[in-house]
């Protein structure tokens, strides 16, 4: 498929594996993929980096950050993916309710500002790396939300103003397991080594093995019978 | 009622006639109100000064400035009102469909970010002072997109995660002419004197009289019989 018929959709890109197979997905499914990264004050802020690495190894792409503050000191305290003082949880059992690094409204937030840049560059489409399986729990990576923001968001902008247009929000991986998402993405071709997934990197960005996100990633991978390429501390 | 009693709530105040009517009727219902101002890159940036003045006025009221940028240099080129190659109308007629001021998901990123917010002070409500009658025609002002955005928001976080609590977006204007919200504020006690209304003042952050939002404000208080105390270049 040539560049000029492609269909642009916005895709939202933490960096992360999830976020890096919905990525391939969208450029398999034929889209021009605008990508979209939040520096958002996490303090992971190395998956920045991998989502520009993925995005200048994936073609037909164009990538951008968004700066905006979830801080504690910009009022958004309490979340321990932003607040330095409330610690990463680690070797935390699979079921446990909502873990301290849920970030109040992020997927809401993102989608927001995600939504306002589809509408600037024209497009309907909007990709989100959500899934409901092998997750950490959050309200805002299931069905129900995403499907309640889509209806929102079709009544939210001038692009649908009038109804002959419509927004969808893809969320490809909603109903996948992550070993499911590990195979999609190895079959389309996604580098995981390029990818960061870790809450709790070091200094020099190497992934703890112990959080919640590395801990389904590790998982994924051993059910998927793959090589995760990333170097730990430990697991 | 006592400080104590009263139960939180995010109001977002741009500094306008619409949003220091909206935060007098949120303190009227015995709310504690938490203003929130967005710092966006808008070209009528005096209007946050304005949201400080008004919220210093009314009592039992904190007030933050959320910053993020949607000026055309991140991405979001497009509005007049964040972009300076476009002029803000001027004189227009009252009906014209959707101009140039429009800000692509403006209410969406804006009431997301309150989402956020709410949930870290443990607010249940959110005023927005939308209304859809003496309004600039963005789709993003009609009761159908603060329906979905409350539907939605129920989905979104912690807060209500499991449906025993319920996030309601109060939008209390949605219904009232110019000319009634002028009333209902000043029955309150709002001096309009400290509010910005307009989208294109001068350096000095003189109203320019001429662009939609100060002709709906003058023909609003012209209807209502009473008299605009802000000072114009022209009108």
């Amino acid at each position: 498929m040539s560049e000029a018929q492609r269909k642009p959709a916005v895709v939202l890109l933490s960096g992360g594996l999830d976020s890096a197979t919905t990525l391939a997905i969208a450029l398999d499914d034929g889209f021009a993929c605008h990508a979209v990264s939040f520096d958002y004050g996490q303090r992971h802020s190395c998956e920045l980096a991998a989502a520009a690495r993925v995005a200048a190894a994936m073609g037909m792409c164009e990538h951008r950050i968004i700066k905006l503050d979830l801080s504690a000191e910009a009022g958004f305290a309490g979340s321990a993916l932003t607040d330095d003082d409330i610690p990463v949880p680690k070797d935390r059992p699979a079921a446990g309710g909502i873990p301290p690094t849920y970030v109040p409204a992020r997927n809401t937030i993102f989608l927001a500002l995600a939504l306002g840049y589809a509408e600037v560059i024209g497009a309907l489409d909007i990709f989100i790396g959500v899934n409901a399986i092998d997750y950490s729990g959050y309200p805002d990576c299931r069905r129900e939300f995403i499907m309640a923001f889509e209806t929102m968001a079709n009544f939210a902008t001038a692009a649908t103003d009038g109804g002959e247009q419509f927004i969808e929000i893809h969320a490809p991986l909603i109903d996948m397991t992550k070993a499911q998402i590990i195979r999609t993405g190895l079959a389309l071709g996604v580098d995981y080594g390029l990818t960061h997934s870790c809450y709790d990197p070091s200094e020099c960005g190497l992934a703890c093995g112990r959080c919640d996100s590395c801990r389904l990633r590790l998982a994924g991978f051993a059910e998927a019978a793959a090589v995760d390429p990333l170097a730990y501390q430990s697991h």
